[in-house]
C-alpha cells in the first residue's frame, strides 16, 4: 500500500521550483532580520501548526436549491479518509480529521484508526448530528432535539451524543462538538427560557458522560435552519451554557455564525478573558453562513483572529484552541479548496507571528492608533508565501499542492471506482 | 365530484361565529364612519383582491440541513391543485396558482385547466427553473444558466424558458418569472460585466418569444445559492436589464432578497417612478431569504408596501402588480400557512385603504412628520379582522379558515392516498 | 403657580371626544370578554405602567452633520422639567425623569425636587457622561474613560460617576446608568482584554460606592462613537461585567445598540434567565442606532419585547425592569414625539397583557407554531386605542395629547422666554 | 517661501533607508519577472496615480456625541491647503484637493490657486453643502434641500450649487459633487416619488448650468442624517437620476454608503456597464458610514475595487474615475491618516496591476473558480511596499512619510500660530 499521491511526482515538481523558493525565503529572511525576527524560528512554529479537516468537507456541498456533485465523490468514511490523506500529504497543514456521526459510522473502528495512521492522520473532535432525521429514527427532530418539548426526543438526542463520545474514545478524540439546529421560525413558537432550560438539562447529561480529559465544545449560531430564533444564538448564550455546565464546557466560534458586522476577534478576546474559548470552525462569508473558503473574502479578518490568539499565547494565557475548517465546497474540488484553505489559515497564523508585540504594546499604551494599526498591517502585508512553501518542502509536501494534485490525476483515478453521485435540486424554494 | 371541504361544515362553523362578526363589523363601520370612510366600499375593494399561490408552496419546505415532511405531501401538480383548492375554498383570497416548470409538467394541460376551473382557480405567472439540474439534462447549471460561459448551456436554459412560455399559453398565464441562481462564490470566479452581458443576450431571446400580452418578470436576489456575487443582485441591476430588454420586461420584488436594513417600500416607489414594477413575491424574513410567512415578523413593513401601492393607484399611476406568496413552510402545515399568509397580505391591503390620503398629503407638504406617520399608524392599528371575516363569509369561505380546516380532517384524509414522503438530511453542512 | 397646560382646555377637548371613546371602549370590552378577558382589569394594569423621560430628550437632537433646533428649546434642567411636566400632564404615562450629568447639574437640588413634585414627577436612574469633554476638564476622554490606558483619566471618570451617585441620592434616584463611548477605530488600537480589565477595575470602584438599594445598569453598544470595537459591545460582555461586579450590577438593553438582524426579545429572555435584566432604553431603528421614536418603524418588535416581559412577570420571575425612552428628535417637536412614544410603549404593554398565555403554553408544548404565533398576532392586532384613551381620561390627561398640546400654544409661549438656539452644521463629514 | 517640510530632513531619512528599499525592490522585481511582469512598467503606472484630498479631511472629525480636536487644527482654506501640501510633499500620491463650499470660501480665488500651485496641488471636484444651515441663511434645510417641499428652499439650494460651479471654474475644477442629506425619519413623512421628482427638477437646473467639460457626480447614501429613507438611497436611484439628467451626470460611489454585506465591486461593474461610473470616495467601515481610513478594516475589498477598474481599463472601456479620500479622522493626526490612506489606495491599485489577466480570463471561461480566485490572491499577497517606496523616493517624497512627518515637528510648529480649537460634546444623544 502506498500514499495516494506518487512521491516521485511531488519530488519532481518541487525540484523545478525549489531554487526560486529558496531565493525568496532567503530574501524574506533578510527583510525579517531587519525587523528583528529570525525567520527560522517562525518557520518552526508554523511547522507545528495544524488545522483539522471535517470528514464531510471532502464531499461537494450544496444549498437548499441544489447540489451539483463532482466526479469521484467519497462513498464512505474510508474514502473520505483517503481524500484527507491527499490533503495532508501535499499541504502538510491538516494532521487531523473530525468525524460526523452517524454519517461516518463504520463497523470496525480499529480498521479506521489504522487507515488514518497510514495517512499520518489522527482524529480531532467528534461531531454529533441532531439537526436531521435518520431512517428508522424513533423521534423526529423537526421541532428540536436537546431542547425539544418532548422528553423522549430529548433523551434520544442525549443518547446519540453519548454514542458519539463512545466512538470518539475508540478513535482517540478528546472533544465532542455539539451544534443543534433547535430554534423557531415564528414569534411565539418557542418559549425562549424553557427551551434554554431544556437544552441545559440535556447538555448536563452529556457533560456528565464526558471522560476526564475531554472537552464539550458548544457551538452557537444566529440562524439557519431556524429562522426566527435559535437556542444558542450567540456567544452570550453559549457562555451562559458553558458556565452552567462546568469547566470542561467551552464555546466554539464558527466565523460564519454571527450577525452582520459583528467583530469576531473581539468575541474571542472576551471568551479568552472568561477562560471559555474552545476553538474555531474556519470559513468565510459575505452574506450569512455562506461557508466559503477560509480567508477567501476577508483575509484580514482571519489575520485579526490569529493576532488575538498569538498575543494571548505570548502573554502566557493557558488555552488550547481547536482549529477546524468548516466549509461547503459547492463549485470547487473539495480537496483543492481544503488544501488552499488550510494554507490560508496557516498564512494568517504565520503573519500574526510577525507582529512586533513590544512596539504594539507601546503604541496601545500611548494611544497611538496609527502606529498600532500599522504594526498589524506591516505583518499582514508581508508575503510569507516562501516561508509556507519551505514548511511544506521540509515536511515532504508539495511546494504547489494544487498544481501537484492536478498533475497527479487523483480525481479521475478515484472516479473510476467511486460511482457518480446523484445531484439535482432539493425542490425546495 | 365535490369541493374538498364539506360545505355544511363551513356553514355550521360560520353560523356559530356570525353574530359576533356582524357586531364587530358594525362597530368597525361606526369607527370608520367617524373618519369619513364607508366600510362597505372598503369591503368591496378587499373582496376583489387576490394573491397567487405558488404550486411548490403546498409542499413542506426545508433547508440545506434537512427537510422534515409532513403527512399527505402532494405527489404531483393535481394534488397541489387540490390543496390550493382547499386554500381558496376556505380563505377566498387566492384565486390563482403559479406553476413551476419542470416540476409541474403534466401530460394533459387541458385536464389541468379543467381541474383548476373546478376549484375556481386560474393560473398566474409561470416560473422557469434553471437553478438545479434535472435527470438526463445535457448541460449542468452548476456554473450558471442564462449567463453561463458555455453557449450550449445558455441555449439549453433559453430553450427551457421558451417551453415555459408555451406551457403558460396553454393554461392562460400572462407572465414568465425568471429567477436564476447564476453568480459566483469566489472573488474572481466570474467576470461581472461579461456575465451580465451573457445574461442579457439570453434574456433577449426569451423576450423575443413573449406573446404580445405577456410580461417578463425579472427577479433579483442579493445571494443564495451564489454567495459572493449574483448576476441580478439588486433592483438596480434588474432595472438595467429591464430597460435594455424592453417595455414588457419588469422588475419583481421578493421581500426576502435584499441586503439587511434595506428600505423595500422605497425600492418599489422607485420602480413605480421608472414604470418597471412587475409585482411581488411575499414572505417575511429576519436574517436573510428566510421565506417565513408573510407579515409574521414585520407586519408593519408589509403594510408600508401596500401603503405605497394604494397611494400610487389612487394617484392614477398605470401599473398592474402581480402578487404571489413565496414561502418555505418548514414547521407548519403548508395549507394553514398559506391561508394565514394570504389573509395577512389582504389585511395589509385593507389597512392601506384606510389611510387618510388627503390629510397625509397635507402633512407631507407641511413637513409635519409626526402627523404623517400617525396617519399611517392609525390605519395600521385599526383591527380590520371583522372586515376580512365578512369578505370570506360573503364569498362562501370560512370565518375562521384554520379552525375549519382542522375540523375537516382534510390532511388525514389525503394522507391515506398520498404516501409518506422521504425526509432526512441533505448531508450538506 | 399652575400646571403648564390649561386644565379647562384639556377638559373641553376631552368632552368633545368622550362619547366616541366610551362607545369604542365598551365594544372593545365586549370583544375581550369573548376571549375571556376583563377589560377593566387590563386598564388598571396599564394605568400603573410608566416609562421615564430622559431630560436630554426634550431638546431637539441632531447628527454629526447638523442640528436644526426648533423653537423654544429648553435652556436648563428647570425648562426641561417643565417640558416633561407637559408630557406627563397630557399623556399620563411618564411619571419619572432621568437626568444626565453634568448637563443637568443645578445649584439647588431641593428646588429641583420641589419643581418635579409640582409636576407630579419623580426621578429615575441617573446617567453619567464620560463620552465627551467638558470645559476645564483635566483629562480628555478622546481615547476612553473608564477603560483609558491612563490611570488619572480613569480616576477622573470614576470620580464623575461617584458624583452622579451623590446627586442621585439627593433627588431620589435608585440606579446609575453607565454607558461609555470607550473603544477603538482601528484594528490594533486597543488591547481588547486589557481594556476590558481596566473597565472592570474602574467599574468596581463605582460599584463599591453604590448605596444598598441602588442598581448599577451597564449599557452595551456595538459601535458609535467608536467604529471598530467597543469595550462593552454586546450583551455577552455586559453579562460578563455584571457577573464580575456583583448582584447590584445588571444589563440595560437599548433597542438600537445591536448588530443588524439580532433578535432582541431573545436577548432579554437570556438576561432574565441569568437574573441580570436591568431594563430598557426604548427607541426604534432601521439602520443603526438611529434613535427614532419607539415603535415608529417596528411596532411588532416592541410588542414582542413586552410579550417576554409580561410572560416572565406572570410566571413569577422576580425582576424589576427600568423603562426609559432614549430617542433623538431631529425633525419633530420633542414634546410631541415623547408623548406619542410613551403611548406607543404603553400600547405594546397593553397588547402583551391580552395574549392568551394558557393557550400559548399549550401551543408551544404541542409545537403548534401556527397557533402560537396567531395568539401573539391576535393580541397585537387588537386596537387598544380606546383602552389607552380611557387610562388618560381617567388620569386627568388628554384623550388626544398631541392635538391638545398643539391647541394649547405651549411651544410658542415658551419660545418667548427661551432664546433661539444656535444650530448649524458640525462641519464634520 | 519654502515647502512645509525641510527637504534636507527628507533626504537624510531617505538616505538611511535607501539601501534596504533598493534591495527589496530588486528582489520584488525578480519575483515579478518570474510571473512575466516588468516591475518598472508597473512603477511608472503607479507613479501616475493620484487620489484627491478633501479639504475637510485635514481637520479632526467627530461624531454626534463629541469631537476631540487635536493640536494645530487648520483655521481656514489656506491652512488646509498647507496641510495638504505636507501630505503631497511626503507621500506623493495626492496631487489634488477637493473643496467644500461654503466652508472653503475665500475672498481671492487667484491667491488660493497660487498657494495651491506652490504646493504642486491642483483642484479636483467641488462639493456643495445643503445638509446643514449656515448663519443668516434664508431657508432651513431641516426638511430637505434639492427635494424640499418648499420651492423657495429648493431654489436656494440650486443657487448654492450654481455658486459652487462658478467657484470651481475659478480654481480649475471639472466636476461638481452633489450629495444631499434629504430624506425622512418616519414612515409617511415624505412622499417618496414626489420627493424624487423634486430632486430631479432641481438637479436639472444645476445640470443645465454645467460647463461643457464638467461632470455632475451624484452621490447616494442609504441613511444618515435621514434614518428612515433617503432620496438617493442607493446606486439604483443614482443611476435613474443620472440617466434622466444626461450624459454629464454620473454616479459616485462612497464605500461606506451601502447596506451591510453589499458587494461594492459588483456595483461598480454595473455602473461601468451603464457608462455611469463617476468615481469613488474612499474610506473603510465596519458598521455603517464609519468613515474609517481606507483599507484599514477591509484591505481586500479595496483591492477588489481596483481589480475591477484595472480590468475595465485594460479592456479598453472609456471611463475616467475620480478618486477622493473621504474619511473622518477622530483619533489620529489627520495628516498621518491621509498619507497612510493615500498609500493604501495606491497599494491596492499597484496590486491590481499585478493580476495575470490572461490567466484570469482563461480560468473564468473554464469556471475554474479556485484558480481564478488564486490569481487575485497572488496579486494581493504580493508585498508591493518597496515599489511604493521607490515611487515616493523617485518623486522627491519620503520613504517613510509618517516617521518623517513626526520627525519634522510640523504639527507643533503650526500649533503655535493656530489657536486651540473648541471641542466638547454635541450634547446630542
Amino acid at each position: 500500500m502506498t500514499l495516494p499521491i506518487d512521491a516521485t511526482l511531488i519530488a519532481a515538481r518541487n525540484d523545478a521550483e525549489q531554487r526560486a523558493v529558496r531565493s525568496d525565503y532567503a530574501h524574506l529572511g533578510e527583510q525579517l532580520e531587519r525587523r528583528g525576527i529570525q525567520i527560522d524560528q517562525v518557520r518552526e512554529q508554523v511547522a507545528r501548526f495544524g488545522v483539522a479537516i471535517p470528514s464531510w468537507g471532502v464531499g461537494t456541498g450544496g444549498t437548499r436549491f441544489a447540489r451539483f456533485p463532482g466526479q469521484g465523490e467519497p462513498r464512505h468514511v474510508f474514502d473520505k479518509l483517503q481524500d484527507c490523506g491527499v490533503i495532508q500529504q501535499l499541504a502538510r497543514a491538516t494532521p487531523t480529521v473530525s468525524l460526523h456521526i452517524p454519517w461516518d459510522k463504520c463497523s470496525d473502528w480499529g480498521e479506521l484508526r489504522e487507515a488514518a495512521g497510514f495517512h499520518g492522520l489522527g482524529f480531532d473532535a467528534i461531531n454529533s448530528n441532531t439537526f436531521s432525521d435518520q431512517p428508522g429514527q424513533a423521534h423526529s427532530y423537526k421541532f428540536g432535539s436537546l431542547s425539544h418539548t418532548d422528553a423522549a426526543t430529548r433523551a434520544q438526542a442525549v443518547e446519540h451524543n453519548l454514542e458519539c463520545i463512545e466512538i470518539g474514545q475508540q478513535i482517540g478524540s478528546k472533544a465532542l462538538t455539539v451544534w443543534v439546529g433547535d430554534g423557531s421560525n415564528f414569534p411565539g413558537q418557542q418559549h425562549f427560557r424553557r427551551a434554554f432550560d431544556r437544552y441545559l438539562e440535556s447538555a448536563r447529561q452529556i457533560y456528565a458522560a464526558l471522560p476526564g480529559d475531554w472537552r464539550m465544545m458548544l457551538e452557537h449560531k444566529i440562524c439557519e435552519p431556524a429562522f426566527y430564533s435559535t437556542v444558542i444564538q450567540d456567544w452570550g448564550s453559549s457562555l451562559m451554557a458553558a458556565q452552567l455546565l462546568g469547566p470542561k464546557a467551552q464555546c466554539l466560534v464558527d466565523l460564519g455564525h454571527h450577525a452582520p458586522n459583528v467583530n469576531i476577534e473581539l468575541i474571542l478576546a472576551r471568551l479568552l478573558s472568561a477562560d471559555k474559548l474552545a476553538g474555531f470552525h474556519f470559513n468565510d462569508s459575505k452574506y450569512g453562513d455562506d461557508d466559503l473558503d477560509a480567508g477567501s473574502v476577508s483575509p484580514y479578518r482571519l489575520f485579526l483572529v490569529f493576532n488575538e490568539l498569538v498575543a494571548a499565547a505570548k502573554e502566557g494565557l493557558a488555552f488550547d484552541p481547536a482549529y477546524m475548517l468548516d466549509q461547503s465546497h459547492n463549485v470547487t474540488d473539495p480537496i483543492e479548496s481544503l488544501m488552499t484553505s488550510a494554507i490560508q489559515v496557516q498564512r494568517s497564523y504565520a503573519q500574526a507571528l510577525l507582529v512586533d508585540r513590544a512596539a504594539l504594546d507601546a503604541a496601545q499604551e500611548a494611544n497611538d492608533a496609527l502606529t498600532a494599526t500599522h504594526l498589524l498591517k506591516q505583518a499582514f502585508q508581508t508575503d510569507v508565501t516562501p516561508l509556507l512553501q519551505r514548511v511544506r518542502l521540509d515536511g515532504g509536501g508539495a511546494i504547489d499542492p494544487v498544481a501537484t494534485y492536478r498533475a497527479s490525476g487523483y480525481r479521475n483515478r478515484v472516479a473510476q471506482t467511486r460511482p457518480a453521485a446523484a445531484g439535482g435540486g432539493g425542490g425546495i424554494v
